[in-house]
């Protein structure tokens, strides 16, 4: 079968932005993610693919919970940054943030934040670089209504790029680069 | 662990829309999907949530493959309306509209489609009610430039619903539904 693949092809595919966070005894930590979806409704589900050199995978993999905090449109450059660029690491990002801990435990981040989720790890799937974990809802509140920011605003609008560990990572080799 | 689970708060997660499509000997179908998302970039691997009832599961679930339709937002509720509400157990949906057999061998629906992809399952994940199914990308083509209709615009603009077998399916009791 011969391979035919533009990679511009998927670069039309749509996502949403998402601060996923979890924790591991007293420590926490959070990240920016945009491959968070709904995968069934009965029990209500969510997916989210993380990459295996995050720390907030090795919190999920071992903690078995995972937080969603939904961005609105309000979100920044400089919060994306914090939570998107950097690795908890190296930094505390929640105490620079505001943040609650849930009804399932869980650090939940506030700012921009529409709606807050806290899902408890059912399934999950290696995809090599990435993990893909399924997780029951538990718990799951709205904050304020608004715009959910999308990964297209935000490379549109904010001039966003994808870190390199982003499922959708792509070299940045042209300007025209949308990820 | 007390469950505090308001079902709004999934609504303001993102997604875009897409046929997913399949065959199965000769027979070809194809469904309207939200959940499509690449969740590894090396190698290129997309995933698909569908649902046990639907015969593109059936389809995907003994070829191994699938292809996708990025859909833009020039899409009509008529056409959602083939992929979306009606089963290709009863419509031959794929003769009512323009398509063509792709370098993988899978049928790609052409009509209001941005950019097509053809993948081969590596693996999968039974949810319950949905298989979440993962798929190296094999072939991929961009077709014309244009906005990606997502799920949002869906809805806002076109004022569509969910069917019964989506993974954001809510049972409708409000006008102001949004799924």
């Amino acid at each position: 079968m011969p391979e035919q693949i533009n990679p511009n092809a998927v670069r039309v595919l749509s996502y949403g932005m998402y601060v996923v966070s979890s924790k591991l005894g007293e420590k926490l930590n959070g990240q920016i993610a945009n491959t968070v979806f709904q995968t069934t409704a009965d029990p209500q589900q969510l997916s989210v693919c993380i990459n295996h050199q995050n720390l907030t995978w090795e919190y999920i993999d071992k903690s078995g919970y995972f937080g969603v905090s939904v961005l609105g449109q309000d979100a920044t450059m400089e919060f994306i940054g914090l939570f998107g660029f950097k690795s908890g690491r190296n930094v505390d990002k929640l105490s620079r943030v505001k943040y609650k801990i849930g009804a399932a435990g869980l650090p939940l981040v506030l700012d921009h934040a529409l709606s807050v989720l806290e899902a408890k790890v059912v399934g999950s799937l290696d995809m090599g670089t990435h993990t893909l974990f399924v997780g029951q809802v538990v718990a799951a509140e709205v904050l304020k209504t608004g715009r959910p920011m999308t990964y297209d605003f935000y490379h549109r609008e904010l001039k966003g790029k994808a870190p390199k560990t982003a499922p959708t990572y792509v070299a940045d080799s042209s300007k025209e680069i949308k990820m």
